[in-house]
């Protein structure tokens, strides 16, 4: 007879870039049944300033994702050097466009630039990132509804809906407090009932308090900073973190990990997103769907 | 020689009425000073819709608060028919008088009248309560500041703050996660950097994890709901509920008593408010302290 330990699920993977891509799936079958109905689609317009690497990949992926499910991809590139007024004028172009259901501002953005200002004039109507105080704030409030949720938490919340996890009674833990996805985690598991702790860089005893929770979902930034011995056995573990560690045996010279150590986590955990490949695809999947959203929303349909 | 434990605090009561009678104290100091330097003061309108008895005296002490400290009170008493036009014209009007710093709109409103239409027509630069989305929203986002905080949760800090309650790195928890003090509470926990879990209806074990806290603020609206056996030893308690018991024995035929089961609490808490006495007070002090926050950036004033 097996025990009953041994019939225990342990370290079984989320797989978030399956995930997303039956997401994103579904919304290119939503897009095509609104050009079919409406003659429209779905309009996501991204802001870019300056010439960061990096924030050109990402604007590049994101608009090749757009192009993907259906929906027609707006976009401006400014000059390093533009001025404030320069890049609000854009903003606010795309705000009266009707056919733009959704704006993005890539951030960072060039330091003269004040993000708060620039964030802050993208009408919260078209705010698929979820940034704008009002759609934090009904986030947070019992019997509101935002209209758009950060695209990251969103999609740590959706991949544990989508694997069977229930979050109902369950204590929660989120490493991490920030504004993009910390703090918008704990409001969106809170919604689902679970009962929130989140840990920061002010807690004192951070191992201690992760192993009391069923469900932990990572948003830190370190490196492996969660152990195995700092999680409750058959916990649920989502790991938000992508951190480049050095590593010479690689081409690159580094490699991406977690803020979960995936190899102790996963002989712990009875689920886990795997660093790349579990929450990172989610987001623009999440970015997708908010764009869907809005554009429903702007089609009269209900989502 | 005594033992560590004899030497420990128990049950030092937070005087609530006396520390928000120093901070009224401080408000007619600094309102003196305005009317000195700028021949003006903060002014508060209420707004009350019908003929509750409960909401009458309610604005019946406010209106005598503000002008203890030298408010200027301003007020409108409509029908309880009026249409939710009617309301909406008098918020708008107090939106656009200068003299008017803050407005409150008396709770409940009448239920033909949809109540977040209302609340959202109040100025987010007059919302003295804190209950617009865009104050919830800053509140809390790291890196922005709220323009007001909801009174019951900002009076309970406050409690924390004026008895020397090191909330740093410390183990909070808030029982009820209401729009109006669970919510608030336990952001402005966080931002006074403390752990802080929030337990709710849907918490299958709210005894165990309150007995988790250094600090436990209770807002839940259940009489006596938390025994002496939650708390840890030494804990801080603050009772936010106000419920009425039968209690044949008194002359109106009922008592009040908080969330917490006092005697039983402040047998084991270091620090524990009363009720009557304690947060409540508190409440209208805070009112006070965000209609003179109003005036202060109406008059250019640094808070």
């Amino acid at each position: 007879m097996r025990s009953v330990r041994a019939t225990e699920r342990r370290g079984a993977v989320i797989d978030g870039k399956s995930i997303a891509g039956q997401i994103r799936k579904e919304i290119a079958a939503e897009v095509a049944n609104l050009k079919e109905s409406f003659g429209k689609v779905p309009g996501l317009a991204v802001v870019l300033v300056g010439t960061r690497k990096d924030s050109e990949t990402y604007v590049r992926s994101k608009k090749k994702a757009c192009e993907e499910v259906g929906f027609a991809s707006f976009g401006v590139t400014l000059p390093e050097d533009s001025t404030q007024e320069d890049v609000l004028n854009h903003v606010k172009q795309f705000n009266d466009d009707p056919a733009v259901h959704g704006i993005l501002v890539q951030l960072p953005l060039p330091k003269h630039i004040n993000e708060e200002a620039v964030l802050g004039a993208v009408s919260y109507e078209k705010d698929v990132d979820g940034f704008h105080p009002i759609n934090v704030g009904t986030l947070c409030m019992q019997g509101r509804k935002p209209l758009f949720v950060s695209c990251t938490p969103r999609g740590c919340i959706e991949l544990l809906v989508r694997s069977g996890v229930q979050m109902k009674g369950k204590r929660a833990v989120v490493i991490g407090r920030s504004n993009i996805v910390g703090t918008p985690a704990a409001q969106l598991l809170q919604r689902q009932n679970a009962t929130v702790t989140v840990v920061h860089s002010a807690t004192p005893n951070p191992a201690e308090i992760v192993r009391e929770a069923d469900i932990v979902i990572a948003a830190v930034g370190k490196a492996e900073m969660v152990r195995g011995d700092w999680l409750k056995p058959g916990a649920v573990v989502i790991d938000v973190g992508i951190n480049a560690v050095d590593d010479p045996s690689t081409k690159k010279g580094y490699r991406l990990v977690g803020d979960v150590n995936y190899a102790e986590a996963s002989e712990v955990a009875s689920m886990i997103t795997p660093v790349p490949g579990g929450v990172g695809p989610m987001t623009i999947a999440m970015l997708l769907s908010n764009t869907l959203d809005a554009a429903k929303r702007s089609f009269g349909v209900e989502s």
